[in-house]
C-alpha cells in the first residue's frame, strides 16, 4: 500500500474535533449540549446579501476574474477607504475565505523550514496552513495576566533567525479576544522594517472592536506599506461563514503578483458568494451597531458570570467573541471531554474548546478553555452556570 | 524591502496571461475576437442548478462539514454508483473545485522534492500545484501522431525513482482530448501497484466521451483500490465552472483521514455553490445528450476545417473539448501575440492558447497550439477561416 506524506501526517487537527463523538454521544443520550466551542456566530446574515443571490440573473454560472470580479473589488476598495485605509482595487485579491489569503500570504513570502512569529495563543489553523506550506512557527508567549497584550518587543527579537520572514497577528484575536493598540501595532512596524520582514494582520474581526476603542489596521501605519499583508474575510463581519470569501491586501506590487499566480492557479474564487458579498457592503449602520450591543452585553454577561467561579480566571476581551478562560483543572482536554461524556446539570452539559490547541509550545494552556459566546445571554447564563457546577464535582 | 519566496517566484502564469494585453488592444481598437483560448464553455447551466438558491431558505449563511453537507455527499456517491464507480459518502471529500482537491491530494501523498510523473502535454495549472506544494512534475512525452494516447508503460517505468509517490492523468484530456481505453487504464494499474505509487486522476471531462466509447474511471479498476485517488468537478460537466465545487474521491481510508486535515484547515467549501450542486445532481439525461451532440458537431466541423488548410496537423479528440493543433510556424506565442496585434479579416481575429505551456519539457509544443472548441459552429467555421487566412501571410 503507498503511504501518505509526512506532511499529511504532520497535519494537525482541530483541537475540537476529538471531541465531536463525545458530543455525538450526548445527543444520543438526548443532552442538550451548549456550543461555547464554535466560531459559527448564531447572528443572522444580512438579507441584502441573501436576497442577492435570489434575485440573480445568470444563465452560465461562469468563472469570475482570479483576482475577484472588478464590481466587488470596486465596492471593497471602497469599504476600505470609508474605513480610513487607502487602498485600491489593484491592491486587492479576492480568495475563498480568509483561510485561502493566508495560504497565498505564506506561499508568496515563505519557502520550505522558513520561519514566522505569532503570538500564541493563536487560531489554531496557522498551524495547518504552516504544515501545508512547510514552514514553521515560532511562537512568543502572551499571558492572561496582561489580558494577552502584545508581548515585549524584545521577545520578537530574540526569535529572529535568518529564516525568519514574517511575523503574523489577528486583530482583535480568536482565541483571545484581545484587540491591539496603535502603539502595539507601531512597534510592531519598527521591528518589521528594522529586520526587513512581512507583518501579517488577519482582521476578520476588525468590525468587532469594543469599549469604544476603534481598531487599528497595519494598513494604516503608511511606514510598513511594502512590509503589510492583510487578510480579510465576510465570514464573521456579516455572519456569512459559508460564503467563503477573504481577501488578501497589501500594498506591495510583488506580493500582490505573486498571490495572483496562486489565485490564477485555481481559476476563480466563487461566483454566487462574490454576489452576495457584494450586496452585504450595503448592510446599514445599525446591523452592525446592533450586533456589537448584542456581542457586549454578552461579554460583560459572560465574563461577570465566570468571575463568579472560585479559581477561575478570565481575560477581558476587547474585541471578536472569544475568551480564553484558566480552570482549576491540570488538563482541560480531559475535562472537556468528561464534561460531555459524564456530566449534565437536568440533561444539560457544555462543549468547550480545550486552549492547548492554541499554543504550539507544548504544555502551555492545557488548563486553559476558549469560550466563543456566539449564544444567546440566556444560554450563556445556563451555560456558565453548568461550568460552575461541574468544576465542584470534577476531580483531575 | 522584504523579498517574496522562490516558490512565489517559480509560480508559473497562464500560458495565456500574456496574451490578455494584446487582447484587450484589440478590443480597444475594435476587433472581434473568437476566443478559442479558454475552458469556459457557452452552454447554459441547467436551470435546477441555478433556480435552487433562488429558493433558499437560509437566515444565516452558515459553514457546511469540511467535508461537504452529508446531503450533496450522499447525492453525489449515489450518482457515481449510477455511473458504475462503487463508493460510500464516506470516501468522498468535497472541495473548492478541482483545484484544491488536486492541492489536497498532493500535499496528502507529496513532501518537498517528491516527485509526480504526468503524461505530457497536461492541464497548465498542474505546474501551478506542483509550485505550490514544493514537488516536481516529471514529464512522459506523449505525441500528436498517436493522438495523445497513453506513452508505452516502459517510459513510465524508467522515469521512477524512489522519490516518485504518483501518476498523474487526466481523462478525457485537457488540452488533449485524449479518451483513455479500459486497457491502458488496465496498464497504468500494473504499474503503480507493482511501484507502489498512487493513481490520481482528473476526471472532470468524464460526462464527454464521444463515438460512443464509454468513459472507463480509475474508480472501476478494483485492483487500485488503495492507490486510486480521483479528481472530480462540477465546473464542466453542468458548465458550471463558477461554482468553485470539486471533489476527491478515494477507498484508501488513509487518503481520506489525511485530505480532511487539510479540509478542517480551510473549514468549508462554500455553502450557496454546494446548494446549486446538489441540485444539478437532478439535471435531466437529455441536457447531456444534447450537450454532447453538440460538441461531438462542433468538433467534427473544427476538425474537418482545420484538415482543409495546409501544413496543419491535428489530433482527433474523443472526448473533453480541446484539440492540439500543430501549425507550420516556429512560435506560436509569437504567433498568438501576432493574430492579436496585426492581423484581422474585416475586423475579426482569434485568439488560442500556445501549446508550449502545456508541455514541461523545455522546447517541446513550441509549434502547437490548443483550440478549446466552446464556441457555436457558425463562429468556429468563421475562426478557422481566420487561421487559415492568418497562416498564408505569417512570417516567422
Amino acid at each position: 500500500m503507498p503511504t501518505i506524506s509526512q506532511k499529511g501526517q504532520l497535519m494537525p487537527q482541530s483541537p475540537i474535533r476529538k471531541l465531536v463523538p463525545y458530543a455525538e454521544k450526548a445527543y444520543q443520550e438526548g443532552k442538550v449540549v451548549y456550543h461555547l466551542n464554535i466560531g459559527q456566530p448564531d447572528i443572522k446574515t444580512p438579507e441584502v446579501a441573501l436576497d442577492a443571490v435570489k434575485v440573480h440573473s445568470l444563465d452560465i454560472l461562469a468563472y469570475t476574474r482570479s483576482e475577484g470580479s472588478d464590481g466587488y473589488r470596486d465596492k471593497i476598495a471602497a469599504y476600505y477607504n470609508n474605513h480610513d485605509i487607502k487602498v485600491t482595487k489593484e491592491e486587492i485579491i479576492v480568495t475563498t475565505g480568509g483561510s485561502e489569503a493566508l495560504l497565498f500570504a505564506f506561499g508568496s513570502i515563505m519557502d520550505t523550514d522558513d520561519e514566522i512569529i505569532i503570538p500564541e495563543p493563536f487560531y489554531a489553523n496557522y498551524n495547518g496552513f504552516s504544515t501545508a506550506s512547510g514552514v514553521n512557527i515560532v511562537p512568543v508567549i502572551s499571558k492572561i495576566e496582561d489580558n494577552f497584550a502584545l508581548p515585549p518587543i524584545e521577545e520578537f527579537e530574540k526569535l529572529i533567525t535568518p529564516k525568519t520572514k514574517a511575523i503574523l497577528i489577528c486583530n482583535p484575536g480568536n482565541p483571545t479576544g484581545y484587540l491591539y493598540s496603535k502603539e502595539e501595532i507601531q512597534k510592531l512596524a519598527a521591528i518589521v522594517k528594522k529586520h526587513d520582514l512581512f507583518l501579517i494582520a488577519d482582521e476578520v474581526y476588525r468590525e468587532f472592536a469594543y469599549d469604544g476603542v476603534s481598531h487599528y489596521s497595519i494598513m494604516q501605519e503608511e511606514s510598513i506599506q511594502e512590509h503589510a499583508i492583510m487578510i480579510d474575510s465576510v465570514s464573521k463581519r456579516y455572519s456569512m461563514c459559508g460564503a467563503r470569501i477573504g481577501c488578501l491586501v497589501s500594498k506591495n506590487k510583488q506580493i500582490i503578483a505573486t498571490a495572483l499566480k496562486f489565485a490564477q492557479a485555481r481559476l476563480s474564487p466563487p461566483t454566487l458568494a462574490q454576489i452576495a458579498s457584494e450586496a452585504a457592503l450595503q448592510t446599514p449602520q445599525s446591523y452592525f451597531t446592533d450586533v456589537i450591543d448584542e456581542y457586549v452585553d454578552r461579554r460583560d454577561t459572560l465574563i461577570s458570570e465566570l468571575e463568579k467561579i472560585e479559581g477561575v480566571k478570565v481575560a477581558k476581551p476587547k474585541g471578536a467573541f472569544y475568551c480564553i478562560v484558566e480552570l482549576p483543572v491540570k488538563n482541560s482536554d480531559d475535562f472537556a471531554q468528561w464534561l460531555l461524556e459524564n456530566f449534565d446539570v437536568n440533561g444539560e452539559t457544555i462543549m468547550v474548546a480545550p486552549a492547548a490547541g492554541f499554543y504550539s509550545t507544548p504544555g502551555v494552556g492545557l488548563n486553559q478553555i476558549r469560550i466563543a459566546y456566539v449564544l444567546n445571554k440566556e444560554s450563556l447564563v445556563k451555560a456558565v452556570n453548568i461550568l460552575k457546577e461541574a468544576l465542584k464535582v470534577y476531580k483531575d
